[in-house]
C-alpha cells in the first residue's frame, strides 16, 4: 500500500465483515486498501469455531450464492458438518460446519492475498477524513492519512472495547488484543448517535483433561454435505463433537459468583445477545431448570483445545473453574483461557440507508457488529454487501439492495435499519416472514443471477444454476409423466403404512404424499432410477421440494407480490412529513428519522400504523 | 491450568526461549505451566521467517542433538535451506532455513499440546511470588497466584516495550501486541539491576508488486540438508530468495528522514544489535558505501508476503516508502506494514549464575532475549539449558553446564555469565575459541550422550550416535588401508592439479591434500565405491573430516584440555575476596559481583589478570 493514489474503496478490519466487503470490491473491480490493525489476526473466529446453524447457515449459502466467499472457505476448512433440521421442513434445513479455527483464518488470508485489487495495510484507524459531508479517507494511529472514495467501518467489538471478568476489566478488542479509539469520538462529533453493547465467550480447556466416556458423542452427517455451490473439495476426516451437562453443584458454585458478576452488579451497561446467554445469566434466569446443554467443540483438526459452547461466562475465573470441574466428564478439566465478556460501541443502524450507507456522511458505509448485531454470518453478509454498494456508488452504478422475500440478507439488513435494535440482533428464521420461500437448498436460485449481473457471481456459478434450474423443470417434468403400477409399488407403500393404489398413478403424486421420498421410489422402481439417472442430486432435490411444498410456495409467492407492490412506491425524498398533519405524533417523528426509501419500508417502521400508511399513500397520488 | 496443586515449572512466555524451555522440561517429567499472553502467537518469529546461519545454525544443530525441538519443527516448516560457507572448512558450514512463518508458530503449539506435562494459561503475569528469597509462583493479571517449585522468565522483547516510528512512539512487545508491565518494578525492587536495548525490524511488502526479473534469484541447495538428527522429512519445494541493492538515490531518500529518527535524535535510548544495524544506521556509520545488499525473502510457502532483510528501519513510513520504492525491483512496491524499533527492558546477564538461575532469588531463571541476547537460536538454547536446570534443580539433580568447548551453548552462556554485554548479543563463530570442534556435523557426537544421560535425548537419538560413531571409525580406519596405485589414480590428480604419485599409498593420505575430496576418489575407484557403500552419508562426511582436520583437532583438543583443567579448580563459595589484599581492586569488584565458579570462569571476567588468577591459586592451596 501507501502509495498516494485514492482508492476506491478503504475496508477498515479485517474480521467477518471487511474480508468479504474488501473481496466483493475488488472482484467487482475497484481499487481496495484494506487497513487492519495486525495482519496475523486476519479473519479470527472471535468466539466459536462454526460457522452456518439455523437461518445462519441460510446466510452463508445466500453469501455464496451472491459470490462471496465465507462458504468456500469454509468448505476448504471445516472439520464437521451437519445439516440442522433436517426432519422439518426444507425452510428449517440448516447446514452447519465445525471450523478449523487456524485454517479458517489462514484460507481467508490466503484467499485476500490472491484477490487482485486488494492492497494491505497493518495499522489501527483512529478517524475518517470527511470533506464535504462526504468521507474522503481514513487516519492512521501513526498520522498517514489514507484517500479512498468510500470507506467501509467494519471494527467489530473494538470499539472502547472493555474485557470483564469478575471485578477485573481492562481495555481490549478481543482477549488479549488493543481496543480501537478514537473513531467512536469522531463520529460522535459529526452528530452519530452511538451506544454501548456486550458480548462474552466461554473458557477454553484442554481436550486432553477432560473424560469423553461421560459425555456423548455427536458426529457429523454420514454423507456430509457444504455451504459453496461451487466445486469445493467434499469433506473426508471428520471430528466429534461432545454433549454434556450442568447440574445442580454446578450452579451453586456459579451462584457464588453472583456477587462478583459484571453483569449482575451493574459494572456491564451494554445489553448482551438474548439468545447466547451467559451460563450464570440461564441460571438466573430459568432457575427452575436443573441442567443446561453444554457442548464441547474441537477448535481444529489436530489441536487439543477445546471450546465450551453453552458455558459463557463473566464470573471470577476460579469460579469458572470450579464450576466447570462439576461438569460430567470435566471433573479433571485444565483451563487455557477464562471465559470473559466485553462492551463495545456499536452505531444503532437506523442511521444507515438500506444500501448500508450512512446517511450523515456520505460514502461511508457500516457492516458487522459495529452495527449491533452479532455473528460472524450476520458480519461476513453485511460485509458483503456494503462491499458492493460501495463499489457500486463510486462507478456510478444503481444500489444493491435485497427483498425481504428475496434473502436472510434482505430480512437483516431492512430490520436493522428500520426497526433498529437495543440488543446483539441474530438472525433467525422466525424473522423472515417469507422463510418458505428463503430455503438453504435455493439461494443459488434466487441470489446467483443477481451477483452474476452485479459481475461478482462467475459465469461458472450461473452456469450451474442455469443447469439446475434446467434440470429441475425437467425432473418434475419427467415425475409429471411417470405411470406406475400399484402392483409395482403396493408392497412398498404398505411398508410405509401409506394408503396403497387401486390403479395406476403418476410419481408425482405419491411423492406429494408425506413421509414418501424419492429415494423410495427408486430404491422400488428400476426404470425410475434409470430415467433419473442424469441428473444431479440437487436438481432431483429442487424438484422433489417444489413438488411437496408447491401450495405453500405458491401461496408465498402471492403474498411476497403484495409486499413487492408496496415497496414499488418509492418515496424517498418526495414527502415532506412535518407538513402532514394527519400523521401520528410518532409516526411523524420515526419517519423523519428513518426517511424510508418505499412504502414498503415505511410500513415496517416500528410506530407507523397502517392508518399512517394510508396517509402517506393518499399524498402520494393513490 | 489452575489447579490448586504446583508446578515443577511455571514458564512465562511462549517464545522460542519459553517454548524449548516448556518442553524441555515436561520432557524430563517435570509438571510445567506455560503461561502466554496469546495462546494464538506461541512461537510468534517476531522478525525474519529464518533460523540458522553462520554460528546460529551450529546452535540449533546443538539444541536438537541434546533433545530440544528447535530443529524438527524447522525441518518441517521450512521452504528453503541453504548450507553456509561451504566453501570454506568444516567449522564454518552453516545449515539455515528459510521458514514457513505460520507453519513454524503451528508446529510448535501442536508440539506441546502433544508434549505431556505441559499446561497453559493464556494471560500476562504481572509478577513473581517469592517466599525467603525463592521463587514460588507467578501471579498474573487477574490476580491469580500460580505456584511453582520454579520459574523460568522469557518476556522477550515485552517489557516495558516501546516501538518507535519516526517521531512517534507506542507501548506495545511487538506491532499490535501488548507490552508487558510489572516485572522489572518488581524485580528492581528485589535488587535486581535492568538495563534498556532496542531492536528493528524491515517493512514487509507485497511480493506480487515487486520485479523480480530485476533482481538476482537466490534458490536453496540443490540437495538440500536439515536441521534434527532425527529422521524429518526432506525439503521437497524450494521458494527462491531475491537479492538487489539500495543505492544513492535510497540513501538520499532516508537521509531526509534522519532529523526525525527516534535513534540519531537520542529518543531510543537502548543499544541495538551492532551486527543487524538499521539501513540508516548503515548509510550512517558506512557513508562511503554507495550501495548495500538487500535480500527478499518469502514469508512462507504460499503468501504474497516478503521480508525485507538489510532495510530495517524506524525513519518514518513515508521515508521507509519513498526510499523503498527506488530500490531495482521495488519501483511499484506496496507496503503491508512499516518497519519498527522497539526498546525494551533487558537484566544484565552477570546476575546469572551458568545454569541461568539468577543469583539473587532461587530456583527463578531467565532465558532469552531477557538476559540480553538478540536471535531465535540464542534464545531457543538458552530455554532449554533453562529448562533442563529447573527440572533438575527441582529434582534434587546436578546442574547441566555445557563447557566451551562442547558448545556454542556453552560460549553463549559463559559469554553472558562472565562478561555480561551492553548491547544485544548475537553469537558468532569467532566467540567460540574452540570452533573447529563445535562444528555442525558434530554437534550429536558432542551432545547427544549428554542430552540422553540427562534423560532428554530419545534412545533412538544415541543409537543413531553410536552407529554414526561406529562407523565413523570403520570409515578411517578403511580408508587408511586401502591402498591406491599410482595407474589408478594419477590421471584424476593431473585433472585436479595435484601432485601425482609415484608409488602405490592408502586413501588417507590422498585425502590428507586440500582440494581432494571422498567424491574424487570413489568416482575414479570402483572398489573404493563399493567398500563404502555400507556407509552412511554423514559418517563418510564425519571421517573425512577427522582425516583432513586431523592436526587441527587434536591442538584443539589440548587446547581445550588445559582450560578444563582450570576449570576443575571449584572455588564458588571458597574463596572470601575480601580479605585479599593482592587482588587488584578491580578484579576484588568484579570477583565479588560475579562469584564465579571455578578457576577457568573467574580467568574469563574481564578485568581479572593472570596475575589476579595466581593469587586466587596461591590462596587454593595451589
Ligand atoms: C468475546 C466475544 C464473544 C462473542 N460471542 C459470540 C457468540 O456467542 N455468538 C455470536 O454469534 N457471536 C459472538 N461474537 C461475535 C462475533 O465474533 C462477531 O459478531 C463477528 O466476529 C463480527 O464480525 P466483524 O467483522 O463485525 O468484527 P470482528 O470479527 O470483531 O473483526 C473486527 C476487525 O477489525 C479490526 N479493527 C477493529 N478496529 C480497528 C481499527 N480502528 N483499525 C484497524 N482495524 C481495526 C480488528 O482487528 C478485527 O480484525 C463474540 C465476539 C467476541 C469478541
Ligand atoms: C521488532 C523486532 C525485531 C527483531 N529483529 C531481530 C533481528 O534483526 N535479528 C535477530 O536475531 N533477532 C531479532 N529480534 C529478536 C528475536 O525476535 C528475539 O531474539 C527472539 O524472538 C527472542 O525470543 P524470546 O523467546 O526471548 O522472546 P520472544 O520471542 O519475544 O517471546 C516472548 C514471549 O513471551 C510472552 N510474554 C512476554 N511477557 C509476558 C508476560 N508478562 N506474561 C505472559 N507472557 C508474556 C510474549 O507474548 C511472547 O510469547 C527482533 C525482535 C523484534 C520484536
Amino acid at each position: 500500500m501507501f502509495q498516494q493514489e485514492e482508492y476506491d474503496v478503504i475496508v477498515v478490519g479485517a474480521g467477518h465483515a471487511g474480508c468479504e466487503a474488501a473481496a466483493a470490491a475488488a472482484n467487482l473491480g475497484s481499487k481496495v486498501l484494506l487497513v487492519t490493525m495486525n495482519m496475523n489476526t486476519i479473519a479470527q473466529m472471535s468466539c466459536n469455531p462454526a460457522m452456518g446453524g439455523v437461518a445462519k447457515g441460510q446466510i452463508v449459502r445466500e453469501v455464496d450464492a451472491l459470490g462471496g466467499q465465507s462458504g468456500i472457505i469454509t468448505d476448504k476448512t471445516m472439520i464437521q458438518f451437519r445439516m440442522l433440521n433436517r426432519s422439518k421442513g426444507p425452510a428449517m434445513w440448516s447446514p452447519r460446519a465445525q471450523s478449523d479455527r487456524m485454517r479458517f483464518a489462514e484460507e481467508w488470508r490466503t484467499t485476500l492475498e490472491q484477490t487482485l485489487n486488494v492492497d494491505f495495510w497493518q495499522e489501527s484507524v483512529t478517524g475518517i477524513v470527511v470533506e464535504n459531508d462526504t468521507v474522503v479517507g481514513v487516519k492512521t494511529q501513526l498520522g498517514i492519512e489514507f484517500r479512498g472514495k468510500s470507506v467501509v467501518l467494519t471494527n467489530g467489538t473494538f470499539l472502547n472495547g472493555l474485557i470483564h471478568i469478575g471485578e477485573k476489566n481492562f481495555g481490549g478488542g478481543r482477549a488479549a488484543e488493543k481496543k480501537s479509539t478514537g473513531i467512536t469520538e469522531q463520529l460522535l462529533e459529526l452528530g452519530f448517535e452511538t451506544g454501548r453493547m456486550k458480548t462474552g465467550t466461554p473458557p477454553r480447556v484442554d481436550g486432553r483433561s477432560l473424560d469423553y466416556s461421560k459425555m456423548e458423542e455427536q458426529g457429523g452427517d454420514e454423507v456430509p454435505s457444504k455451504f459453496s455451490y461451487l466445486d469445493t473439495p467434499r469433506l473426508v476426516k471428520q471430528r466429534p463433537c461432545y454433549i454434556t451437562y450442568t447440574n445442580a453443584e454446578v450452579h451453586e458454585i456459579l451462584k457464588e459468583g453472583f456477587e462478583k458478576s459484571p453483569m449482575f452488579q451493574g459494572r456491564i451497561k451494554g445489553l448482551g445477545p438474548r439468545y447466547c446467554p451467559s451460563v450464570e445469566d440461564k441460571i438466573n434466569r430459568f432457575a427452575d431448570k436443573d441442567r443446561h446443554q453444554i457442548f464441547v467443540e474441537p477448535e481444529g483438526s489436530s489441536t487439543v483445545e477445546m471450546y465450551i459452547n453453552g458455558f459463557s461466562s463473566s464470573l471470577p475465573e476460579d469460579v469458572q473453574y470450579r464450576a466447570l470441574r462439576k461438569i460430567a466428564g470435566f471433573e479433571n478439566a485444565k483451563m487455557f483461557r477464562p471465559g470473559y465478556a466485553i462492551e463495545y460501541d456499536f452505531f444503532p443502524p437506523t442511521q444507515l440507508s438500506l444500501t448500508l450507507e450512512t446517511k450523515r456522511v456520505k460514502n461511508l458505509y457500516f457492516a458487522g457488529q459495529i452495527n449491533g448485531t452479532t455473528g460472524y454470518e450476520e458480519a461476513a453478509c453485511q460485509g458483503l454487501m456494503a462491499g458492493i454498494n460501495a463499489h457500486n456508488k463510486v462507478h456510478g452504478r444503481e444500489p444493491f439492495i435485497l427483498k425481504r422475500s428475496e434473502a436472510y440478507i434482505g430480512v437483516l439488513i431492512d430490520d436493522l435499519v428500520n426497526k433498529g435494535t437495543d440488543e446483539p440482533y441474530r438472525m433467525f428464521t422466525s424473522r423472515a416472514e417469507h422463510r418458505i420461500l428463503l430455503r438453504q437448498d435455493n439461494a443459488d436460485l434466487r441470489l446467483t443471477p443477481l451477483g452474476h449481473a452485479l459481475g461478482l457471481a462467475s459465469d461458472e456459478r450461473l452456469f450451474r444454476v442455469e443447469q439446475k434450474q434446467r434440470e429441475t423443470t425437467e425432473v418434475v417434468e419427467l415425475l409429471k409423466n411417470f405411470a406406475i403400477e400399484p402392483s409395482e409399488i403396493n408392497a412398498l407403500l404398505e411398508e410405509l403404512g401409506s394408503a396403497t393404489l387401486h390403479e395406476r398413478t403418476r410419481a408425482i403424486n405419491l411423492l406429494r404424499r408425506p413421509n414418501l421420498e424419492l429415494e423410495h421410489l427408486t430404491r422400488t422402481l428400476p426404470n425410475l432410477t434409470l430415467a433419473l439417472a442424469p441428473y444431479q442430486p440437487d436438481s432431483l432435490e429442487q424438484a422433489v421440494i417444489a413438488i411437496k411444498y408447491e401450495s405453500y410456495i405458491e401461496k408465498e409467492n402471492q403474498q411476497a407480490a403484495r409486499v413487492a407492490e408496496l415497496e414499488n412506491f418509492v418515496i424517498q425524498g418526495r414527502l415532506d412529513y412535518q407538513q402532514m398533519p394527519a400523521l401520528s405524533h410518532e409516526a411523524r417523528e420515526k419517519l423523519l428519522k428513518v426517511q424510508p426509501e418505499t412504502i414498503g419500508q415505511a410500513a415496517r417502521i416500528s410506530g407507523v400504523s397502517p392508518a399512517d400508511i394510508s396517509v402517506l399513500m393518499v399524498y402520494l397520488g393513490r
